[in-house]
């Protein structure tokens, strides 16, 4: 049986799920595959730690270089994590000719394309599967719908954290506040939640489905990003009784020869497939020009679930080690530095305002959107409830088609009237 | 740029949909992969039909052998449907050294093995996308998630029809009739509705997932197969209050050395990700022992949907043959003839009876179920509701973990009291 030997960098949450996941299915690939695989070296200073698995001391090593340099490894797993040092060990990797998997999304996102430049100079594989959506094998997907379809527009619930945060708000009425502490409490969100909380981590998956779905280099830092911390539990029950769910979204859309792209709480009608992932859990939607709509879904965190997409990338490099085909990279990292990366588009909004308890209110406010040309779907005053000391209530609007630009004028002009005390939120209607 | 020939037989909807998916998106795929993708030859005796797309008259022919022993063609797409001549027509091609794309569920499920052989003998591949799920990239999909974990279970709401009359049904509290109606005359249910109605079609499907999930061969016809004709607007009702939704699933599970599996209609949890698949569109759920849950949403049926199935493995071959590597049909079709295909496993259960209009009546049913060791979720009576001359209502349980044979001994010596007229409707609750 022809065996395939495999270094790996590092040895945290995701090296542990990814020795674990070929520990146990190691038979079954070999009976399915041929391939006899193996981790035979791990980079990590601490082989005494506990990690609850049984590793022989001897695969542990301190020394980069008994892997990068080693003649007997074919494919370097790398999953240490940040874009320093992950990335001067993976171009080294790839420079000596062996094939990389990374789960890294920072280091792809900040990388990713002299990485990828790297591989096909050297003729390897360089493989990210984990980095997208965790355990959802969505390259692998794509790699399909992508070839025989022109896909339109992404829409990806990529960050499981916040979609735990907001799915617990909506399911028992918890204030944020509340729902973070008791995530941070059972160790589901970190200490410093910003990374999670502000969308940073979801700016970044969606960097890599842009640049691979769309050709188009998206740094994570030139896609506009807001995160959860401005979604109220006002907002939540206003939303479900229009028959939304809001969702911390990444998006990206193909119009004309710009792509437009950011992540957002948005308001998701409850019939879309999106709006019924709920929890921890995470799903990327396309919209092929043959294919329609598809969806896919599942775990995006977790040792186990990330560890078998570092795996299933593994096998797949193995597989084509084996029958000596040729590699190809294609459609895995299309970058093209020349694409300008722009804003957004149109779309439906919801507007959240404080408003004084006061008669004649609505008519204004109707008045000002009319006359820039944007239309009402449904508008809803919460007569109960007073904001502060003012008499202040909540107004919620939900407006047809319009421009991000045309709406912020709506919205001064209507803070110029003493209709409106302030605007609270504002958010995109996803519509399909 | 590397010139690939494709002959289609036959150009019925699913061939129409590959044809335009093709010409959809002919140059973009040319950009991507460097291949040029013709189809240069189709099978249909009647040229002069209008279909909505201009194809050259010239492609048709009239003699399957311009096709099949045309040395100029590479890949041969079956889209005629149906058992015969498909399957002989499949063989022949397949015997001459051309790679096979088929969308034919029933010719798979009926001869895949002896086709899944022929191909390897031959050393050409064959490919089968569009017979699982339509547009949805199940196969390619799970080729991954296949490899890296073993998958204990697989559930899929493999019939778009169905799907369609249980969502109207839901939705709107039509009865099953009328909604039948209403999707024969949009043209969207066949006038003779069997094929999807009593489940066949996804017992088809079921099979060839069975085939490729647990390498265990399942034909159609030892599949357990139970339509939804005997789903009423009740049990609709009655699921839907106590928290489910009624689906049509094809499920197969691997306990021990056996494999159980079935299609019938289940009450779903409404927060399983499958109890949001609505309308006519398809999803796959798998649970993989690393991946955990996976789920994949799409449109089951449709020209273009289909046809970019069909597509995906034209590409996926002509890719193949460019980079001339070895051909794998690992993980498509693997039939173990030696195998034994069993029936169902244990489960929570859904039982609508039909019962007098006194008292006593509930004592006498859940004393019984007690006898037998089967514990109640729940039980509920609809008092409003008689049913015929005999003062009959209602009345529901949903029963915990139980096997089948358990609860028909229970049902038996409940029906030989006076407490219950009789048992109106059974179906399996799926948990996870």
């Amino acid at each position: 049986m022809r065996k395939i030997k495999v270094g790996m960098l590092g040895i945290g949450n995701v090296g542990r799920g990814t020795y674990q996941a070929l520990e146990m299915n190691h038979d079954l690939i070999a009976e399915k595959t041929g391939l006899d695989i193996e981790i035979t070296k791990i980079l990590n200073r601490n082989p005494d730690k506990d990690r609850g698995i049984d590793i022989p001391k001897e695969k542990y090593t301190a020394d980069v270089e008994e892997i990068l340099g080693n003649p007997d490894i074919d494919i370097v797993a790398e999953l240490i994590g940040g874009i320093e040092p992950a990335t001067t060990y993976m171009a080294k990797a790839l420079s000596n000719g062996k094939h990389v998997v990374t789960a890294n999304k920072a280091a792809l996102a900040a990388n990713g394309p002299m990485l990828a430049a790297l591989s096909q100079e050297h003729n390897v594989l360089l493989r990210f599967e984990a980095a997208v959506a965790g355990g959802i094998p969505i390259l692998n997907s794509l790699s399909t719908a992508l070839l025989s379809n022109e896909l339109s527009e992404v829409h990806g619930i990529l960050n499981g954290t916040t979609n735990y945060i907001l799915t617990q708000m909506s399911m028992y009425g918890k204030s944020y506040e509340e729902v973070l502490k008791d995530a941070q409490e059972k160790g589901f969100a970190e200490a410093d939640p910003t990374a999670d909380v502000e969308g940073l981590d979801a700016a970044n998956k969606l960097s890599i489905l842009i640049s691979l779905i769309f050709g188009v280099s998206a740094p994570p830092d030139k896609i506009p990003t807001r995160g959860i911390t401005s979604v109220s539990n006002v907002d939540i029950e206003f939303a479900e009784e229009a028959g939304y769910k809001i969702k911390l979204l990444g998006s990206a859309e193909h119009i004309g020869d710009k792509v437009y792209g950011n992540v957002e709480p948005v308001l998701l009608h409850a019939s879309h497939p999106l709006a019924s992932v709920n929890n921890e859990f995470n799903a990327v939607f396309v919209e092929g020009n043959a294919a329609d709509e598809l969806m896919f879904y599942g775990r995006g965190a977790g040792p186990l679930p990330t560890g078998s997409a570092v795996l299933g990338d593994i096998i797949d490099i193995a597989r084509k080690i084996e029958k000596e085909s040729a590699y190809d990279n294609l459609s895995r990292l299309r970058y093209d530095s020349g694409s300008e990366f722009a804003g957004e588009g149109s779309s439906k909004y919801y507007v959240r305002m404080a408003v004084p308890e006061k008669s004649g209110i609505l008519g204004k406010i109707t008045t000002i959107f009319g006359e820039h040309d944007i239309s009402i779907e449904v508008i809803k005053q919460e007569a109960d409830e007073a904001i502060g000391e003012e008499q202040l209530v909540s107004l919620i609007v939900i407006l047809f088609d319009t421009e991000k630009s045309r709406l912020m004028k709506a919205l001064d002009a209507i803070l110029k009237t003493d209709a409106v005390h302030s605007i609270e939120n504002i958010m995109r209607v996803e519509t399909r």
